[in-house]
């Protein structure tokens, strides 16, 4: 059955891949599984009938027969959990895959998206300036630490897997900010992600919701 | 073979339940799971012997055999995998579950999280007291959908799961601030996981380490 995941009818990002439905695009894309995508309206993601779905009123959703998920991650999770690809056969190697997840949404995530939050909510408080390198310096304790134990590997942990496509979503977010320039290691770790083609065949999606000019690919 | 998890040495928290081994000394004692614990230091955290097998520097790890982990929503999730009682049979409840999982990690625990390295690294600084409400206002917006998604129930979505789990453990770092007291079903569901006797052999356990009294069981 072709699931059914939701996305912005208008990204704030424009279309640049940033845009949770992004990594859920590129986890279908990856293990082959063609997908249905309904757009919804800022104000439809509020309502009760798109909450049903994702209580806090959020994209993607991800609909499958009579089951229904919410969460980026999660439905990650379920597509590499169903099909293969995204995760390692070896149980040690594919808890260790799992783990990756969990740490890139948990212990990476939050500080870079408290970069982006910062702006948007508080961009025009006195105190939005001066506070800005303590959150820049927050994100790169944690890219240093993600530095050193990428060393010069091309994945985190053996073959790409699903704690790699996460963890090159979340980084991607502060492609803008320079600061991932700082680390020329991971910088290269996320190009080899964009590098994929079920990574492009996932931008170029998304990019043609915004643009409305359909994929060529 | 029995699991050894790490913990605080000199917990922040005074053994107030609220460092990440809590979560998972509590679902080891859900699914009956002896475990070994080794503590470590704030100090220790940081070298190359802890960091190889964490790679930010943080508490908790967990070993068996030749597998190591790090990052405690992924031990959570290997333990309810490979042990029953976290997680629902049917396939669909199951991923369910595991959403919830991924959902208070990545959507509800940030802004709560905020609140308290807010205080931690900012406490000091001229904005701080200004800055306080817009960061609470955040939570109290995830609040508000988590509450009315809950509604009257016990629990996320049919019996406990480890979703449950790991949304009580992130709630509870808001009894201080008295911002749970708004929400009473919110209340009443983190008292409800407290009040389970596995929570409270877990807690007990993790208390002994600052306390030096052994829990008297």
């Amino acid at each position: 059955m072709t699931p059914t995941i939701t996305a912005f009818e208008r990204s704030p990002d424009r279309g640049k891949g940033l845009a949770r439905d992004m990594r859920v695009r590129w986890a279908l894309e990856e293990v082959g599984q063609p997908y249905k995508v309904r757009l919804v309206s800022f104000g439809a993601m509020k309502e009760p009938a798109h909450r049903a779905l994702h209580p806090f009123g959020q994209i993607p959703t991800y609909e499958e027969g009579d089951l229904a998920l919410f969460e980026s991650g999660a439905i990650v999770f379920h597509i590499a959990e169903r099909h293969a690809g995204l995760l390692p056969d070896g149980a040690n190697a594919r808890a260790r895959a799992i783990t990756w997840m969990f740490a890139a949404l948990n212990t990476v995530e939050p500080p870079i998206l408290d970069l982006q939050t910062t702006r948007f909510l508080e961009g025009d408080k006195t105190w939005y300036k001066q506070r800005l390198p303590v959150v820049e310096d927050r994100i790169r304790d944690r890219l240093g630490e993600l530095s050193g134990r990428l060393g010069d590997g091309d994945w985190l942990d053996g073959a790409f897997s699903a704690g790699d496509l996460i963890l090159v979503a979340v980084l991607l977010r502060l492609k803008a900010s320079g600061i991932l320039d700082e680390y020329p290691n991971l910088s290269a770790y996320v190009a080899r992600g964009e590098a994929r083609p079920a990574f492009r065949r996932a931008f170029d999606a998304q990019l043609a919701v915004f643009t409305g000019i359909p994929p060529t690919g």
